[in-house]
């Protein structure tokens, strides 16, 4: 008897909690801004977050596998049981040189399928969750269904590094798409450009090589809302694999697949 | 004799009350028309909000001329005596698809020298200003001068599209760029982004056609926390003229002048 409401209720506290621990860290660094690697920080910050996610978890659901990308979590091969994917702050950059447009991401499976998924946009203090079957929220409000848009209008989300030769994809696939849809953005946290995706505020997102921690929550959230959620071949993801990503509105997914990708 | 305390305030008061006009539209639907082209996307908010400040600024301070983008203002060839330049909502394709990441852009200027500047993130509610002499603020607290950072270091911003081949420039003089920096990021609003550069969260940020409201008030905070703001030749902007823009923190923004653009 796995106690959902119960993991829900938990989750919401502890990601509170560690937001507030985040953001107290923001004036620990100003304090040592002059002297400081900056990288050690966001490495404490992220290590410690992870930490105090597992060992909430390890206390309170001893049976829980959790996979971290800290490596603080379990070694975890396949997707028996229920396993935490956690990123404790998705947008390590974005943290660093901006103190804002980074996430707490966790997403909860239960035999390889996404149950609940948390997306906390730190900063902005909105949290992005879903439940399978019951709809996907942004701070308790209902997310709308995803409607359609044509690919002139719609607005896509990637990094311009993938527009550049690079070891992972032709970029001269990804070229005229840049310059069919309406606007392309860039904003450096996965866990938050897949929020926008569910959100509605970006029509499609595609990256090259995520992992599991990067995109376990926002698969949960966007497939809650009626987006579509693949690698860049259209395959399904493995939740315990690295992978290309796309997500979008569903006829957009398909339009851009068919029309760019294949 | 030219009362700035007394402008100051009452653009606060004006933007504030804007920014309200703003957010109550969110409920309502919006006309959405397109401009030059089908991605220049102009709606009835953009015209109230700068008819609203004209309606204003002529009221209180007769003498002043104004530069507004939707041109319900002056008709403006030159920079003589108090100019104001407007952008009602600058980052409207972001308006109307996320509902946020867009700014009210205000610069004024007295014979070509920036004065005031305001910039606000309507949704976010932060207002970064300065005062030419007296620094930049964001929120009200005082923004640091801009500290050097080397260009693997630096965060970047630009518009994917400059990357492909596109009738501004030659997109091959970009790719390197932004292959060698530490990333790029794109937030479709050149209001923003240079707030960001002001506030030290991006460390430069380049395009290829801006429009004087685009950029009027992120002129005067960028060189108010001694940064950098020139075309992409290195030249002076005229507040009148559309330019390209490229503005950055001090040595970075040499560098890349001298590897790349020129």
């Amino acid at each position: 008897m796995i106690m959902w409401d119960e993991m829900d209720k938990c989750v919401k506290e502890w990601i509170e909690e560690a937001g507030e621990r985040i953001k107290k860290s923001f004036l620990k660094q100003l304090t040592i801004e002059t002297k400081s690697n900056r990288n050690d920080l966001v490495t404490d910050m992220d290590k410690e977050t992870e930490q105090f996610f597992i060992k909430n978890i390890n206390e309170k659901f001893p049976d829980h596998r959790i996979l971290g990308e800290e490596g603080f979590g379990d070694s975890v091969e396949d997707t028996k049981g229920v396993l935490w994917i956690i990123d404790p702050i998705d947008g390590t950059m974005n943290f660093v040189h901006q103190q804002r447009n980074f996430a707490i991401s966790i997403g909860i499976y239960e035999n390889g399928v996404g149950r609940l998924g948390y997306i906390y946009d730190v900063v902005h203090n909105e949290l992005y969750h879903a439940k399978k079957g019951e709809g996907a929220f942004m701070n308790d409000q209902k997310l709308p269904n995803l409607p359609s848009v044509a690919l002139e209008d719609a607005v896509i989300a990637l990094n311009a590094l993938w527009l550049t030769t690079n070891k992972h994809m032709d970029s001269s696939k990804l070229v005229p798409l840049v310059r069919d849809v309406r606007a392309a953005r860039s904003y450096g946290s996965a866990a938050l450009e897949m929020a926008y995706v569910a959100a509605g505020r970006l029509d499609a997102y595609l990256t090259m090589r995520l992992a599991p921690w990067d995109f376990a929550a926002g698969k949960i959230l966007i497939e809650e809302v009626g987006g579509v959620v693949t690698n860049l071949k259209g395959e399904s993801l493995d939740v315990v694999r690295k992978d290309s990503v796309f997500v979008g509105k569903p006829t957009l997914h398909q339009d851009i697949l068919q029309r760019y990708l294949t």
